[in-house]
């Protein structure tokens, strides 16, 4: 696999910014250009050594790029897609970082046009609530999910290369369909995000909040984690997954109805059933993550 | 304070246990009895110096005890104080473990009688996943909060002795009355492991479970470790705590609506102030625990 010569990284972030680090430190990359709107974090990105060269304009920042990687809030997206359009040299491949895949793939499909073939849309799966250059670490992707949504206009050479960069990044590789992936982490993700913010707002909206507060433990914390992340990255996840978190948002509805249904009925051998029933999938789902695959 | 010449521990587990190991460490204990239904448990206990001597009879084991600390699951708790009213000293103090207080309190006055004086209802908030003998250890109660719920009827100096035990071993104490204290945790303990059991379950019980579980990541995961919690010990909280809880998952319902109706006419910016409300209110939490207090 060749290496790459010239990676653009367009938002230089936890995803952006791990991505030039692993391929650095695999030998994939010769040079490495971060392009953003904050001059601040650009420099912070070539201080630690992330960036090689910055540039706060895309259109300049992609001259000679062979692979563009766009790891800005999806929102972003469209315009980023209209600037690189003229911009990129006709084989560069381009690829994304995007936490949802319809919504990016619809705006690939209006705004890149002819430069389509070479798009790879891709979500590399290792969130986290900070984010920044100084958030970058080179060992992000190790043993992570990417999962690649590509098209049936996706180039074949296309897809391969991010396929071999993901991989040298040490990330498990594998594609799924953009209706899928938004399914799937509609479920796994997108819900739970939505299930913790509202857990923190329904206790800070109480007259009893700081009480509340002052005795919530090791439990609360970790389940409300994931309400620290970004809430601009989440509303526009929110947004561009929105049926299918709608979807879900229903179906968690009612089995929480079926839970309450069992607590007022004082139904404990059914409340069993169902902790036991939960239980034991998650285990077995601990232990299916502990087996190498 | 006097250390306790015989402590009876009636349920050796991560809680009891732990208890025990911390007033081993702290000089405070000179002998320790374990008290259990099961003698593969107990041996293990010997065997780990969680315990000097075992019984699996409850009025034969609290013999000679001048304290008696009840740390088994909540349902069992009222055919022990039932056991527990006839065998011991008139002067030991009795306190108990329990996640849920009203219902050990309304037991503890049914069934100890003329005992209630001595009786000291207490919360250790230290939960985990792990139970049995085996997940004991002396440090456990380090920096966590302890509830005391005492009665009108408890006798002060009992009161200070469990005080002063609980302090031995690391912990915050601090008093609520057993209502404002099943209020409390409902809101930030036993909501949130319904709310986990259910993600899980909901899950677990689509068509395309398996291809969920194999995307899900840490979020995923931190977010539903309470779903890895006993069962039968949650079963018993969610009916001990019913009320308050079937309050809090209306209230949580409610929250719930209000998220899917912004999520539904498409309000990012509605969206946006709620996931940012949320994630201040929970980052200044977290400073708080950090602060020394």
């Amino acid at each position: 696999m060749q290496p790459v010569r010239r990676l653009a990284v367009i938002g230089v972030g936890l995803i952006g910014g791990s991505c030039a680090l692993a391929l650095k430190r695999a030998g994939m990359v010769e040079r490495v250009v971060g392009i953003g709107r904050g001059s601040v974090n650009l420099q912070r990105a070539m201080a630690l050594g992330v960036v090689d060269e910055v540039s706060t304009d895309v259109a300049r920042g992609v001259d000679g790029a062979d692979v563009v990687l766009v790891t800005t809030p999806v929102g972003q997206m469209g315009s980023i897609f209209d600037a690189l359009r003229g911009a990129v040299a006709p084989d560069a491949v381009i690829t994304d970082g995007g936490s949802t895949k319809r919504d990016v793939v619809a705006a690939a499909r209006e705004r890149l046009v002819e430069r389509l073939p070479r798009f790879v849309p891709a979500h590399p799966i290792a969130g986290a609530e900070r984010s920044g250059a100084d958030a970058a670490r080179p060992d992000l992707f190790v043993q992570r999910h990417v999962v690649l949504t590509p098209l049936p206009d996706t180039a074949p050479d296309a897809e391969a290369r991010v396929r071999a960069l993901w991989t040298a990044c040490g990330a498990k590789v594998s594609s799924l369909t953009p209706e899928q992936h938004d399914g799937v982490f509609a479920a796994v993700s997108h819900l739970p995000h939505a299930l913790a913010y509202a857990l923190v707002q329904m206790v800070a909206e109480r007259p009893d909040a700081g009480m509340l507060f002052s005795f919530a433990a090791g439990g609360f914390r970790d389940f409300t984690r994931i309400a620290s992340s970004s809430p601009e990255m989440w509303r526009d996840i929110c947004l561009a997954n929105r049926d299918a978190l709608l979807a879900d948002l229903d179906a968690y509805d009612a089995m929480l109805a079926r839970l309450r249904m069992l607590l007022d009925r004082a139904d404990g051998e059914g409340l069993e059933r169902l902790f036991t029933s939960a239980r034991d999938a998650r285990d077995a789902w601990l232990r299916s993550m502990e087996t190498p695959q």
